[in-house]
């Protein structure tokens, strides 16, 4: 399953809003409805983000390909910008869009048409990158998962997240794969139920066993001995090992360690903010109160009813058993391993 | 607001499923109607479904008072039977009917229309006794709660869980009226959202300042320190101080802990079970797969997936600060001051 491709000079993706009951397609022509799908988050998952936005930003340079070599640079720009200001936490959309000018920069002085072919290869390469890194994550996740494993996941890490096969559902898709997986739990992840409408849907869909709980059942599910361990994805992951990822992450993981489960975060590189210190720099954003105070347009709260609706949170590096990432599985202290992945990103 | 009442020989309740947005009475003239209400959760709250038992055995003897004395105890212990059956988790419909089974036992012998006229009265003043309890309770715990408060809440423990005025909901009544009061922070409560439907109902309705979030936003919340305290209702607590309550409350109590926010409960002497050694022992209602895989009626999930609805939680009792009841606050050692209050409530 891949919730997103480049076709015929456009860019297609499902429309995750509308799963699990209706699977939709849309297609973009210009940047700008690239950048409108991200924030209406029609397409989600901090890898799947920053895909959309690198095809995003080749479908600029193909409009603008015919402007005089200056201009052409000048309204990329721009592009950059509008594209990074449609979602503030997942640090995939900029490392995305930083691959794309770093390609701009490369070929300056060439024909824009020439630098436009490059920036297609260039995504396209990236779109498949990811899904060579998440198959790679799943085979080392492997390593952590016991046998007749009971994995409980939060949100969607999955392959509508990424560019295809997924983060934490790579790894259980990798223990499915090599007959280790007794099941998986999945919290519904409101207000916008990735786990129930996207998880669910992927795990359903390839035989996985699945049971669907209400995020506030988790604490009594790990309580209860139900699972072995916990799987999440990253929207970000500092330099000191502290996480931002969708919100309820956090309590998952204090749950988890009061408990005694392992505690595993899956991401690739690409979701490592190496300069940023600590998780309390990761801006999060606030969505609109109405995600939690209606569901498919039906109104669950009184009027007059205030709302806080923050996307993500912080779990500090201290709840994290491991990071599992496409180079290697990072232990604790986070903080050094994180260093030296730096310093293997920053040299290639 | 009350939400259930007797008029005129018969039961009135609120139907609570229909809240907020439409408030529809439900007249019960048999206790089968009541046991209905109380099974589909019409009414819920574990003070207001003792109540509902209590007036639903009334209308049980009334239907049988004509009958022999001998024949009308023994329809009365069926009655109880399976009035019982209708919730598992709470204590205080079991509480309710012992203390109607009494008022039986008390007046054997007598003619089945006098103890029908006692039953009606003791009913009576069960649900009287419920809010001069709740009103004692708000005024004993205001005492633990700091000018300005920032109160957390889960669930509903308010005026729609007991005879009137609230548990948790009552110490939050009395904190506005004393002026101590900042804002409410209500989680929604899935999967049958009486946060959102009931407690922010109350809170706007009385024009106190609320603030709904999502389940999995309160550990985020409380790690920001944008609460003072938490406060929530029980269904049953145990002797050595375990707390049974709606799902996620054992959650919200781990996440307080390690915050170093203080966590209440709130209960009157009825939702204490003194014979039960441990919250290991407290029979957890599992509900319908439907509540998690629909919300407000509409699907969010793919067909074939599993389910796992537990409807209450146990939060053992290092994590509980105190627990506020109408005869006095405990504090730790809870196991000491529930022996007590255990000794008060057998002597009255």
């Amino acid at each position: 399953m891949q919730p997103i491709w480049w076709e015929e000079g456009k860019v297609v993706l499902i429309d995750q809003s509308k799963l699990p009951h209706r699977q939709e397609n849309i297609t973009c022509s210009t940047y700008q409805e690239v950048g409108d799908a991200i924030r209406e988050m029609r397409v989600r998952g901090a890898p799947a983000i920053g895909v959309a936005a690198a095809f995003g930003f080749v479908l600029a340079a193909r409009e603008y390909e015919n402007l005089p070599a200056g201009l052409f640079s000048q309204k990329l720009r721009k592009v950059a910008t509008f594209l990074s200001a449609t979602r503030p936490t997942a640090v995939n959309l900029f490392w995305a869009l930083r691959k794309m000018q770093m390609v701009v920069a490369e070929y300056i002085g060439d024909d824009p048409h020439i630098i436009t072919n490059e920036l297609e290869k260039a995504a396209l390469k990236l779109a498949e990158e990811d899904r060579d890194n998440n198959r790679r994550i799943g085979e080392l996740g492997l390593s952590l998962v016991c046998p007749n494993a009971r994995i409980l996941t939060h949100c969607n890490a999955g392959a509508l997240a990424t560019a295809g096969y997924g983060t934490a559902l790579g790894v259980i898709r990798a223990a499915q794969g090599a007959g280790r997986l007794e099941r998986v739990y999945v919290d519904e992840t409101r207000p916008l139920l990735q786990g129930a409408r996207l998880t669910a849907y992927e795990l359903v869909k390839e035989g996985i066993p699945v049971t669907l709980i209400t995020d506030n059942m988790a604490g009594y599910v790990l309580q209860q001995g139900m699972v072995d361990l916990v799987m999440v994805g990253a929207d970000r992951i500092a330099a000191n090992g502290d996480v931002a990822n969708k919100i309820g992450t956090y309590s998952l993981a204090v749950l988890a360690w009061v408990n005694n489960i392992p505690f595993y975060v899956v991401a690739p590189t690409s979701s490592f903010d190496f300069q940023l210190a600590t998780g309390a720099h990761i801006p999060i954003e606030e969505r609109e109160a109405h995600e939690v105070t209606h569901f498919l347009g039906q109104s669950t709260a009184p009027a007059g009813v205030d709302v806080f609706n923050p996307s993500f949170d912080i779990t500090q590096a201290e709840y994290i058993t491991a990071i599992i990432t496409e180079v290697g599985i990072l232990a604790p202290p986070l903080k050094v391993g994180i260093e030296k992945l730096g310093e293997v990103v920053a040299g290639e």
